[in-house]
């Protein structure tokens, strides 16, 4: 039931033709009815410049270039996430303003204004391994407006390396920290920063590593209070917690 | 909001004394507002015969007994499960009535009638240690209207009392096991009967047992297509689903 | 021992060609020899008109064909799980009436007519990813005799969609709620209906989803005391379970 | 090396007491030395208002007195986690001015002035079980000084309760989730609203729970993008990201 | 139906009582009807020596009493294994022959004579800490009849302990090997004998020995081709099978 | 050192050609010196007809050939398990009798004579997918010896399959159960027959069987006493442990 | 077999009293006899001042001291871990020159003079949860020898702590860390130091920590190449080890 | 800030340019800006005749040999593990001093002189499938200036393979054993050497090896006191601290 629908139920009780009694009985299953809330959820996306977001493992290439032209046409940026130049040359197909970030993984559509953002997300990562989750954060937080800062190749075990890097983490509104093996790195990062740091553990090590479960513990475990986790090799939705941070309120 | 307060609105809205998008506005957060809805449940409960059911373990006695007693004041029968001796003397001082089942660790009010049930409940375990869990599967089914039978020390290492009892299990109209160790008797049992087998892992067992992950592994990956999974020692959980299928329906 | 011998066996009794003490130590091992059990078993599924089933995985296109063609001669409808394209063409040749259901990975074939069911099983995933799981149950509970609801996307994380379908849902006898990720839909579902669900884990997800795990343990531990769970994708044996839910009792 | 030192060192450099070279060698070693670093954390302390925290598990009362007593000296709002009533006791008989929050399992000690704060932070939990956890995190949230909104009761099984709550929930600056069992209830909230849901898997649960790793895979596999994790009741933890969030920025 | 029932039938058969199509129906569910089987393995137990067993652990003391004495009336030897000091002094007060093994927390009643036995079985730990789950075995493959050659304290850290008892292992039918941390004494025993290895994981050992996990992993992965496994400190089982390896047949 | 060797050095004492305290000193070290023992391990082989046995995955065609022949020429028989279709073909080239068994992907050649044995081993399992596992069993047993008795489609779900062949299991010196899914299967055969029963679980099923986990566990918990577990998929091991309890004594 | 035996039996041959064939039949099972190669272990284990070491865990008071006197009447040093109050009262009455090491629980008995050593052993560890493990690595350490510099509370949440030690630690010959949680200080320190890193996990932490296992996988997959890791909480074993590589060579 | 900027900066102190106060100012960050530190590291890997390493896997082989050209025209030795033969190919194409060990999976360039080394490194395993693990702490050894001393086919099932090689071990400075399977052999080896023996699981085995966690598990429990373990198949790293060990103090 939609608000035509709401409104056209209110004439009908206000002209008396149906009764108070029969419209709460219509009214009493509304709760669950669909009140146009998803059309509310839509313009929530346009308005924020939050892109509408494709996940593309396990659909065919045509799949992704159908969702990717429809999203494309509300007028929304458009990204997806987990794609191959298979489906990067369909989605080109039916717009040909699509890029395909290859590191990452992503496709994108830029087309509508960014919602001003208050400062710049930092994504940092130990080594070259960890750059495919680091780089969908990368794209995910640029299309989401956010200027970002890269920070790459600054392992715990040469911690020269990063703490050469203090003053630019220490600028960031919120850090991204990508890791495998054993996932120490947004522990330390953590006690160098003042703002919330999201850790993404890799699927990057060998053995014991467990595809990213050690470091997923090490980061669940970390002695930095500011530390909260999301899933393995989830790039994208780091980024997505990031920019939420890096509203301006 | 509740059925009074939404009928006071439509008869404003039927003598002119609010406009009809006046009430759109109200109405229309309704799917997030107290439709009374709340109530609506607990009239099914009382309707259908099904007990409230308090969860007692890690609250205190004193807790077990308020809730109890509150409960028992609408009219409605009561279950409270994992209870204690010390719970069950702190319920009987605010409700004589209470009955306590040790074995299954279980303190319940039958007030209300029972909805018609269409059959019996057949309760299987392979030995004394399964009990408890099969106790509260059995206390929960009567009190929720079943006839139940229990069908106690037939093993899987000693087929022939199993097999001796073919005929009760057949006249089920459903049929929960309870198992630990290996976790077998479901699969057996499975293969005897017609009805649907709900099978419940206890935490019986010892060294490689892991506390029921064994018995739980070999229920869901049970050969007979007949056989359902709860968690661990989830009696009560069993029980519950039988009677929904115990149903006149 | 089959019918024939033992009235023999009876009339050499009565004939007085055998003592009863002889009679008695040819029946002594009867339990554990073959009394045309087998084909009691069998006559139940011509009688209820459950599908004979073949597991494909694992197995040459030519021993599917083989076993479909043998249960296709004996009248049965037959079912064919997690089979292949390859698969399908070789049961083609030998039955041409045979159908192939490609996203569910089922060949089936329909000739014997269904028993009589009380009700419409529905089935519910949030996304096109655990389609393949929800078609297997779909082809499944269709093929045993059941109208089948199908609701999809209604994810957790967009609830007005799955409340506006909860009409539907409530006019199921059984539900079947396939989810990956976490696993969250069918306590979500068992809220809202009053019949048993029938979750089922899929292998949906990546990282700590650990191939379904994640979306098992969910759902084990569900709030929803009318969830019971079976195997990780295992669509066939929720329609299976729904199919003796929704008898005509 | 402190800045006395330091401003020595560079006086002798002035007044020609000591070469370039000779103190290029000095300095060389600076970044392994202490330069007084410690005490910039202690004053960014004092500063923010995040009061200085002690992890009571595992220490003597008169352990947590002795460190209790000397950051209270120090100015600071002190918060002892997982605290006794017995360490309690021994805390106020060195600070009378201690609280002790007892389902928290909190010693608090308020006497600096907070930061300002930009809104609410919301704690929803399903029930009374996730109160230890969520009091842990209101207790933290409330001494950092943000303004707390409890949302208790509200689990998926009876989603009205939680949609009647929708506006609370919307009015928040971050939403810290509580939750065990199968650990759906952030995913929930993550898709109504807009903000950070901060999720907190708790050890509440029996059997497959696994003391609270079903919930926590299930937090990390949410659907909802906003969702990040931290340890398993680690109420602390989540108060102290959220409180980062809630930052003037 | 036992013996004597049936023969009634047969009887009846022979008298014409009964038509011999009658019977046939009586007779058509003897399989899943109890023919006095339990009888027939009662009978077993007492000419091959082996003892009924009851494990006692979550039994109570008059429970395990009266089990006991129940066996004890038999004529049977008699086990209980698991069993407390408390346990015992119960059992004593039924049954004054019972004898309490310490170590081993079984409790022995010899009455029957053995079956005979065709060689020695030996049993074989590292330390003093396995001794509990060696002693089990012992006391278990005494009472049926085996003669046991305990070999302890030869860890395979110290080889030359191990190889000085060469010889006593060679001469054994069947060689149990208890170990704890990391299991390794059965392959180097399986290495030393051409006999079966029963391999017992002990639960001994700390941090990631994980209660026998790493040991009972140790041992499914031996290299030595005639190791078999039982479950973590399952002695008992041990000498079970090592007594059916040491029959004369 | 050999046996010509030591002969020679005796004489030499005996000769007083070297002193006894200088004969001590050369054999001090001896335990750790080679002593021809490989050769006795080799005449054991011969001696008494055991196989043998060439682990063949990760070798080269041309490796797995090499050794076949170099053992082929010693005279005794020579098995090479998980074996491929070109590594047959390159033993096929060097070694023109040998025999490839398909579905137990075993190379085998027959040349030695048997040692003589006790009685039959009965190898049983589920279903057509456990098969690889049973043959790999079956052409072991057989190579040394053994006659198998081989009992295919007997799962637990349909007992009566099992329990028509229960006569033939019970007239085998041991059992060998492989099965995967729940792995329920040697729990029940052990409670048919008093002899040894080798579990095998495999790596059959899909979902929580975890590759042969859920098989595995419920083996070693199996209520059962005469039960003991080799590794999963390891039909080799179950038959080498198998003939060694089919021994003549 | 001793020296002194096997000069009996030389002397034997060499007067003629014995063949040189027979002798070489009594030595061929010489590998396998007892050479009095235990008291050369002994020997080494006087010469070289390491302490002869009781596991106390699971032994009585009595058992602890019985043992601990022996090893003390033959002159070495004696080291007993995992120790309690009750066991060291108990050795005090037996050996009163035995010393409690109580955060340690270690009792020992320096007698014997330590082999020299090159340098010293650096114990490192963050914060007062890991002192026990820390402090039986320096007691053990110190009893085999050892110069030990102890660093604590240097947590990779506050580099500047761990740094300004950076010195100390680059003088040490080896390096043992013991760390919780996450375990992220031995791939720190191990950038930090040119010799190897000894890591021992400690079951501190709580949650996800799974008692030790994060900790432990952290530091199997460290991205230093210079960490080896012992068994959680290990710290006996880890000053072991440190103590071979502070040998001089 | 290099060495020369500092120098400018103290000479600006000294010539008046600047004061001692802003001096401090530019100095307090100094800690955590790049002070040509990693120069240094570079130097002392020149010096140490430590090669630079390069892991391979999920590089192109244009970056392998990128990174290889570039590190070998510094004219240290350079290593890079886990390449394949078309990654050598494209190092050959840019240093055709480079060599490929194929078992190993190593490329190497050897150019730099070796530090001197105390004495051998003893690499021991039990079969040809654990080779590639042993060949690369083999190789990399080497290339660290390590005499090496491989001992293979010393499984623990066959001791007397081991036991003749006692004294090669016992010349070792170091010990590196890899093993798969139940992982025994770094206990036994453990016992025979007086040295550190750093123990290296294999992914080695099938079943419940677990690829490499029945041998990780093993090892860390192992019961002989001078064993440390590394990651699964982390022969690289086994060598590395090896070689550390190999020190002429």
């Amino acid at each position: 039931m939609n608000r035509e629908q709401l409104r056209e139920l209110m004439e009908a009780v206000q002209g008396g033709n149906i009764s108070p009694d029969a419209a709460c009985d219509r009214l009493k299953n509304l709760p669950f009815e669909d009140l146009g809330f998803a059309k509310v959820d839509h313009h929530r996306s346009v308005r924020t410049g939050m892109p509408e977001v494709i996940y593309s493992k396990g659909k065919t290439a045509d799949q992704v270039a159908g969702i990717f032209a429809s999203l494309a046409a509300s007028g929304v940026n458009v990204l997806a996430t987990r794609a191959t130049q298979a489906q990067f040359e369909a989605v080109l197909r039916v717009e040909e303003r699509a890029v395909f970030e290859e590191t990452a993984g992503c496709i994108t559509l830029q087309q509508a204004p960014s919602a001003p953002r208050h400062g710049r997300v930092a994504i940092v990562c130990a080594g070259t391994s960890d750059l495919p989750v680091a780089e969908e954060a990368r794209v995910t937080a640029e299309l989401m407006g956010n200027e970002v800062d890269m920070v790459v190749d600054v392992g715990v075990a040469g911690l020269h390396r990063l703490l050469s890097q203090h003053a630019r983490l220490q600028q960031a509104a919120a850090v991204i920290v990508c890791a495998g093996m054993e996932g120490a790195l947004p522990s330390v990062v953590g006690g160098l920063v003042g703002v919330p740091v999201i850790a993404v553990p890799t699927s990057v090590g060998y053995g014991a590593a467990f595809g990213g479960v050690a470091a997923l513990l090490g980061m669940l475990n970390s002695c930095s209070p500011n530390v909260t986790v999301v899933n393995i090799d989830n790039g994208f939705g780091a980024a997505y917690v990031a920019t939420l941070m890096n509203r301006v309120l």
